[in-house]
């Protein structure tokens, strides 16, 4: 069976970015399939790429994750190829991208930098290393190349990290914060259905939440199906995270809300 | 031969909606080849992705036709699989959306309803059915499991149905709705080539619009390429609807026309 | 190994367009691979159209390149397939589109016009040449079919050609144009960096740019990481042309610039 290279980036759809990559990989790994996770990260949105790539991950194939999201493109910021646990690979920059989902997955067992000039297009430009050094790595590792040979092993401490942000817990309230707005308006808060629940947030419970410094009424629902038209719910969404929605609505607007935003819910 | 799944939602391509149901497909069918048809359908719009769907399965190879455009995720609403006369396959939400294509190719043969647990992910989400139920059904409907292991027969004449728009005829004009808008501005029209014979109108004819309260002079053209720059043109479209255009320029951005909207066209 | 057939065109992801002209190759040329390179070019526009597959075409596996940006479509334009010196094939209409890639690969070797029916989907319809007449040409050249059983062949100097912009050079100055803005606001120009350096400009040089009537202060770059955020900077692009850009920031958004527009650059 041939290899499935996953592909998530920033680059979106409408210049050549991802068909450019995915022209390099074939001429490296005719036989790679490649899936594109999206390419609708916002632009440089490290975090929110990193977490959709960790909710994504258990749903691809094993092989290899290229991701790209690097605002340090050009800098000193070292590329990098990684191992989890699991026995998946990864390939992106080194700002935190990829651990999540590593992490995920059991944990990183092995990385290597990418320095070794033959796996990369040479010369390497100074502003698209999705081409020159994400995509080659990632199609020879898919053909077999160790990781090992793609360049010198790196300590896993000696890596960036994101700072995930936490939601506060008061016995009254959550301080949430907005991870994540989709396409359909609905709004993910870093919170888990057991965090609402230790406030006293269950099914059928009424809810107040400050946005943006407004008010809104809602209710905790376990699907779209249980409110009415217009009605705000709160519920947890197919990640298991705790999102914000209107039945038939498009919650995000009307909140105004993007990721980033705090989210004071509380039970009435 | 590897199998082909086509595949059109309202998902868009900034989230990973798509890619992750492209995982899921690939993980349970790894040979299967998949066609994004679109997935630009307007959010929750599944009268516009039924006559998407209807006006291209007969460009598309045979196999599973996969289709999710689905507002009544998590309600009753049920999960279907079915069969057209031409034996290709369909899956997706009984809310109509899979019925016109599937009469176009002749009528609908058998329906089940996806029922059975071992060919959905577990635990299937309430907001997430392309996931967890429609795409395993279409990837195990492609490696040969036949319809009526994935759950119980239904009657066809107790599926979901659209109201789809009819234009009004008189004598002197015709009442049509907008059915679609794409991304150059042309504006479809539900009318016929064989309609607009019937008020008198023919490539050439002279005819009056009235949309949205304002009235336009448009004429009746074989092609584009037949009026001059600004003229507004009536034409048959790629699909055999009846369409306005303006000749390069953008029609529905000077009608401020959206699907649903009325048109009157009258033959001067 | 199967055949690879690239697809360029301005048709956009919202419609099926871009689905239907996969699922037409897939129906005749089932073992083909498709790479999309984008099909974001705005509507109609040729020139970025013809940049676009130029600068990508080397990047991408020997096969057809299929491209449509085609607001002729149903005129007396003619459509080609063509093969260049290096023996890659392309499928197009005749405005332009598929020279500059032709000629970046070392020129056109034969033209054929494409006018033998057999070798496409019948009736060919006046408005989707995409779908009816460009993409099967390009599946049955993929699956072996000769250029010459296309259609007769035309002379190279009788096919319509596009004006590239060239910059003005001056002693003290470059008046450039626009030719492509991508997704994050990086503005490419019609200058190479050799051109830069004969007025003067090398990386650290400090500039003055006029755009759309209003003045600024840029600083030439290697790279984004050598600017201090909010920093406009001159660099040269993964393409070789020189581009404007700003530091952690969107430089078309901030000077309102759009291809086509006109950029005064000068050593300060």
């Amino acid at each position: 069976m041939p290899g499935v290279i996953t592909f998530l980036s920033d680059f979106g759809l409408s210049d050549d970015f991802v068909g450019t990559c995915h022209g390099v990989i074939k001429r490296i790994a005719p036989d790679a399939e490649i899936i594109d996770i999206t390419h609708g990260i916002p632009p440089q949105a490290v975090l929110q790429g990193a977490l959709v790539l960790a909710n994504t991950v258990s749903y691809m194939p094993e092989g290899v994750h290229l991701a790209v999201v690097d605002p340090g493109v050009g800098s000193a910021r070292r590329p990098l190829a990684l191992r989890d646990e699991s026995g998946r690979l990864y390939v992106g920059p080194d700002n935190g991208l990829l651990i999540p989902a590593a992490e995920r997955m059991g944990g990183i067992a092995a990385v290597h930098e990418l320095a070794n000039p033959s796996y990369a297009l040479q010369p390497v430009s100074r502003t698209f290393h999705g081409r020159d050094l994400f995509s080659p790595a990632a199609a020879h590792l898919i053909r077999g190349v160790k990781l090992d040979e793609l360049g010198p092993p790196l300590a896993a401490d000696t890596l960036a990290r994101l700072d995930l942000p936490l939601p506060e817990l008061t016995p009254e309230h959550i301080l949430a914060t907005v991870l994540y707005v989709d396409r359909y308006g609905n709004v993910q808060l870093n919170v888990s259905t057991e965090q609402l629940e230790e406030v006293g947030i269950v099914p059928g419970s009424k809810v107040e939440l400050a946005v943006r410094g407004e008010r809104y009424f809602a209710v905790a629902a376990r699907t779209f199906a249980d409110a009415r038209p217009g009605d705000i719910i709160l519920y947890e969404d197919a990640y298991d995270n705790v999102a914000l929605a209107i039945s038939q609505g498009n919650a995000a607007q009307m909140f105004g809300a993007h990721a980033g935003d705090r989210v004071l819910v509380r039970p009435l």
